[in-house]
């Protein structure tokens, strides 16, 4: 039979991450302070964050060493298989080669737990008490909650209401692994309140519930702010994906030629993708890279390369990056990961600087390649990951037409057992595919910061 | 770092599967036709399963070849992680080691596919067309309605309805793979109209399932009958399990010295322990094997050693086994799973003759130990896998009194990501631990068939 899984021994679990930062064609727009708009200065950033992180987050070094106990957590479940779909290709009869790199087989469920527990470990050598934090579909929410269990920290977890309500097994797990979790917009924090006051319906969004758990860190000394995506040092701590794929990309004898993931922050394809666009910056090779996102939330595909703030309140520092502006809400679709304003600064520039390409999608096409994957595969994505699938299947499917034997490779972010609910919805013909308003996005696109 | 992932590369899939019944002390006692009360010959099986199944619910033959078709369905997940559970044996503060076999990262989350798959291959390739069964939690189910998609076969699955109610998301599973879901007992049939006669808020149980899986197959030429556990080939499937621990405690440079395994049906217990088991059949080994079952449902702890019915409506075979009475329902117990009132001949005759111990748990202990799996390893293990992880708890407990560094084996069964509500109520403190009552007992022993 030919080999279809690529499994590395735990020895081979990487030692450092990769840090993008040093390899960019220049540096990053400086990150600005919310309330002066001037560059912010690392104390400015104290309250929220570690100082190793705030380090991190603007170091330029190209690898910075993983620490012994961050790696002695990883190995739960790291290196996770990269596995060939080869019953996926026959099932859409192309000659390309689709290879998903398993994210989903950590505790939570998601790639998250690599930037978790690295945060969780930074804020507990510091002295750190509790850390608290947003989470849309609770992929966030579940591995900050395991990461913070693992090093005796406590936990406190704003969840965006909408998935509050759709996805309550996240919850549970969370409460498993010791954390508590609030619906957001809640009445516990101003952010909250004022936001409760003008739509006290209001399905919350991600950037509200960043508000809310930033406000909860701003105002407690022992309490840190930890986020799951967005910032650089998120998205290096992902690049044990990447790292890891390509050793297993090396054991299979192919060179991915696209490379996919979603984005809601941006911090899986990052994760995925960085180690291979940095041979994309430094040697000269031509991978190309996707990053997959919502119609209903579609930053990279129609928002502004501009200032913004990073959540509601504009409490969070202020990045230059895609954006559909702070104040946009995206509909409640069942990809609650992706639900996000604004996009990684570091996806950002690469994307405007034309490294990464972006792609949008309706939910209804995502469920069904999610489906087909579930079919051929056996494994259930979630709904996010399933937007990496359709992108990789549309892909496939040129590759059909032009005879072209591309090798591509998706970050198969998470599995979806939590999000069962929306293919029951899905296969009973119930979901709806909305756009998002374009009223609403220029009037959320007209709050931009005033600093272009 | 010491190893602790103990992982085998895909060519070192099991290519036979492990057949007890070479080894055994003694032949098995002959199954009986559930009318006559005399043996059964294959042609009264003919019904029910394809001649492949029959032959091998019968053969001695040692080892039976595993057809490529099934290896190809079986590495989409196996070889399954060995995992040495490190940070468990230092919560403990025990001097034992302690292993998992991890048969959670199936696509269905447990063990059940290594046998369905099989038994789908063989009815497709007899040209069967749908196949039937029962479902507690619906772990067999949605494996066999994985199965019965990779194969292109229809499945009817009747769902205990205990369980269809508190596992929702296990039975969108089962959709998702395009299978139909009824809540058994349920009108459909003869044997659950009577059922629902007699108790129209019945709870259901696996041995009323049965019935009514077994009496639509009894009815249809299309439709064959698939059984998740109990018979002798399900088990022989399982033992994939087994042999691939044997090679990975080899890669680890230890050997059990205990063997653990979760009951309901035996079949994840008889797949762990049976490859160990030759060793001490054959070569002296003197490796010690407990089965796991719930205070609710003790079969093998509290049962007699007789002939009885395989399900309530007495349409399946008489086999001897530790049973319960196949009138006697148990609580329903969130280990739905675990809820069948026998036990697998091939485990209650080594049972029988002293080659594997029993033990029974109350639920909250189990959940205890569960929490401390979830909060320790990070996997939060299946209701029915937290018995066999109470179990091993406890004799790594008494390895710490005693002091003796043993090495402990057990069959983490399945993950728990569908069960998170019985978590919710065990940490809610709204677990009841039900104890069955003893003239339920007696009055289900008294209509055993007179056999004996």
């Amino acid at each position: 039979m030919e080999r279809q899984r690529f499994i590395l021994d735990e020895s081979r679990l990487p030692k450092e991450w990769y840090n993008i930062q040093a390899d960019l064609p220049g540096p990053l727009p400086p990150v600005l302070h919310p309330v002066t708009l001037e560059p912010v200065k690392p104390e400015d950033l104290a309250p929220l964050f570690p100082m190793e992180v705030i380090r991190q987050e603007v170091s330029t070094e190209r690898y910075i060493a993983i620490p012994p106990e961050v790696r002695e957590i990883y190995r739960l479940w790291r290196p996770t298989p990269l596995v060939r779909a080869v019953r996926l290709e026959k099932a859409l009869g192309t000659p390309a080669h689709i290879y998903y790199k398993n994210e989903g087989v950590s505790p939570a469920g998601s790639h998250k737990p690599n930037t978790a527990v690295a945060q969780a470990f930074y804020n507990k050598t510091q002295g750190v008490k509790r850390l608290s934090t947003e989470t849309g579909a609770g992929q966030w929410g579940s591995s900050l909650a395991l990461a913070c269990n693992m090093f005796g920290l406590e936990c406190q977890v704003y969840m965006v209401k909408v998935s509050y309500q759709q996805k309550p097994y996240r919850r549970s797990l969370m409460h498993l692994w010791g954390a508590s979790v609030t619906a957001s917009p809640s009445s516990e924090t101003e952010a909250g309140r004022r936001i409760l006051a003008q739509d006290p319906d209001s399905n919350g969004s991600l950037g509200i519930a960043i508000s809310e758990a930033v406000e909860v860190a701003m105002k407690d000394d022992e309490t840190k702010y930890s986020l799951g995506s967005v910032l650089n040092h998120v998205l290096m701590h992902q690049t044990v994906v990447g790292q890891e794929a390509m050793s297993q990309m090396e054991m299979a004898g192919e060179e991915p030629d696209v490379v996919i993931g979603c984005v809601g922050g941006g911090s899986n394809l990052g994760g995925i993708a960085f180690p291979f666009l940095r041979r994309v910056l430094k040697e000269g090779a031509r991978t190309r890279f996707v990053a997959v996102e919502p119609r209903a939330c579609p930053s990279l595909t129609k928002g502004i390369y501009a200032y913004d703030y990073g959540d509601t309140a504009r409490m969070a520092p202020v990045t230059k990056m895609y954006t559909l502006g702070h104040s946009f809400v995206p509909s409640g679709i069942h990809a609650g990961g992706l639900r996000y304003h604004g996009m990684a600064p570091l996806v950002s520039a690469l994307a405007k600087a034309g490294y990464i390409e972006a792609v949008a999608y309706h939910q209804n096409p995502v469920f069904e390649a999610a489906v087909l994957f579930a079919r051929t595969e056996g494994v259930v994505p979630a709904p996010e990951t399933a937007h990496a699938i359709k992108a990789a299947v549309d892909e496939a499917l040129r590759c059909k037409e032009s005879g072209e034997r591309r090798v591509i490779l998706l970050n198969f972010s998470g599995h979806g057992h939590f999000d069962l609910a929306a293919y029951d919805a899905y296969l009973a013909g119930k979901l709806t595919d909305t756009e998002y308003s374009q009223d609403q996005l220029s009037a959320s696109l007209a709050e931009l910061p005033r600093v272009q």
